[in-house]
């Protein structure tokens, strides 16, 4: 283990001094969950079954790392705070230490359960177990646990380190202390999380994103507009808004006497609607047709390319709100 | 009439040479309509039946130009540019020369149709007489005119200026060359029209809007979130994406094999998710629990305040994405 050393002081807090962070899993979840731990100054262990998929992880993560810091995102040096990562083919050499575990295994109910089961012997009891699902709740993988009081889902946004919502999702059983911890480690890696109250398919944010692609395909699949217009429907109109605030903000800047006036204007004309809205499925014909749309946009050869402008408009989004908080206040 | 000079060779498209802007109304919407089409050098008609409000729109326009030029997002002198906006208290002189009138009054049907009517004696036949409505379709206000084909809704976002979306909602009577010749108007102005291609209740914007609104409002009220929370899964997480991609796009980069795999891993998944909804009354209990956590966040008497924040903000991100696609292509 490599460059431990780190101003510990500053991250401490009045609920549990959290200082080794296990990352099960090094895809692009884990990889980016290890730039948001190690960029904020705490211990890092990343654990993949594969070698190589751990070598391929540090060489992402270092050039994460230095186009961050071109981006006056980073406190500090990128090869320093690479330092911070350390990596390991042992899971319990990666988790024996570990205050808080941050899991990103494939989404199979059955796996996770296992998986748990194991985690939950080998850990220090005190250890927080967080699953990065955004399908398997907390009550499901950690239902049969000893230490299920300590497992709680920690859903990111993807990528995580230019994407700053977390979602915390405990399960009944979770331990307030688990909960207020967790939220207090997102918050001081800069993160913002946010509480689901109680369990829900898909939690918050895929149910939003739901709501809003089972619309955009039905309007689609009934030739109200091509896939190119629904697309500029959102990134020329709604995401100007949803780039800086939410939709019950932007209800209650959007009526002169606030969102109780913008209610009584639309909420009964929104309803009535959307209120026969039955959407068919996504069948063959359909996701053909809307593929097509796609591929003459863009080709599949190019999605690559389109990821990394994606990424690259992530970034400089991310900074610019930095930027436009400091200024105006958020 | 004054300041009449522009550059007009510029603006000339092969389909028509539309000259004259009449504005209908200068409200909100219209006084951000007057300085969409007079910062692209268009001779700008401004009526209203009220003076007062002529004269206030003048000073609000003048404010929004200089701000807009300290931005960088003029080409020209503000004052100049203004020049380029005359306003009367007659609707005769607003639109007897008009190619193109922008209707933003009340959204009353029979006063629609009523004005329509006149609108439809009074203009050049060639005129095209679009209205900003966003609720009542081109076939309710257009049906009994005799210039119908010439009638269209060109539905902006608030404030126009600001975002450049615009929805074209024709009815199956408007004319093709009609339609085309509105979106090239737009477009030479600097605009993103979206072609709504057969009519339906809220187009698609306030469709998209009213399916995260819905799902929102019901999320708070069964207590699985709070209003400030998930206004933060918004603006936090998917309005990120959303500021520069559409939701096709979004899920299309999101998969490895593109679109077709991300829809046969979600499209049920998302379907089973949310078929069981079935949204309630906004009623004024939940009206009255949701205002108070909005004014928990903000008092009412800073609402002004936070509305000149969100148009700061608004006009910034338009500069940072003017200046993305520059780098990066849109």
């Amino acid at each position: 283990m490599i460059g431990l050393s780190r101003a510990s002081s500053k991250l401490k807090t009045e609920h549990y001094f959290m200082n080794h962070i296990a990352i099960i899993g090094c895809g692009l979840i884990g990889r980016g969950w290890a730039i948001v731990f190690a960029r904020s100054g705490y211990n890092v262990t990343l654990f993949d079954t594969h070698p190589q998929a751990l070598d391929r992880a540090l060489t992402h993560i270092g050039e994460s790392m230095t186009r961050l810091n071109e981006l006056g995102l980073l406190n500090g040096d990128p090869k320093e705070l690479c330092n911070n990562i350390v990596y390991t083919e042992s899971l319990e050499t990666a988790v024996i230490n570990a205050d808080y575990v941050q899991e990103n295994i494939t989404e199979d109910v059955e796996l996770k359960k296992h998986f748990y089961k194991k985690l939950d012997q080998i850990t220090k009891p005190e250890c927080i177990l967080a699953s990065s699902t955004s399908s398997i709740i907390t009550s499901v993988f950690g239902f049969e646990l000893k230490g299920r009081n300590r497992c709680i889902v920690v859903h990111p946004v993807n990528p995580p380190h230019l994407i700053p919502l977390v979602e915390i999702s405990p399960a009944p059983f979770t331990d307030d202390s688990v909960i207020e911890r967790t939220i207090d480690l997102q918050k001081s890696v800069k993160q913002k999380p946010i509480l689901i109250k109680k369990e829900i398919p898909g939690f918050v944010l895929n149910r939003l994103q739901a709501a809003v692609l089972l619309e955009s395909w039905q309007l689609v699949k009934e030739g109200y507009i091509s896939v190119e217009d629904l697309d500029k429907t959102i990134k020329d109109g709604l995401g100007h808004r949803w780039a800086f605030m939410g939709p019950f903000e932007t209800i209650d800047l959007n009526a002169k006497n606030g969102i109780a006036e913008y209610a009584d204007t639309f909420g009964e004309k929104y309803r009535k609607m959307m209120k026969n809205e039955r959407y068919s499925s996504w069948d063959d014909t359909l996701i053909k047709k809307i593929t097509a749309s796609r591929r003459d946009i863009i080709s599949k050869t190019d999605l690559g390319t389109r990821e990394k402008w994606r990424d690259t408009l992530l970034a400089e989004l991310l900074v610019h709100k930095i930027s436009s908080v400091k200024k105006y206040g958020e």
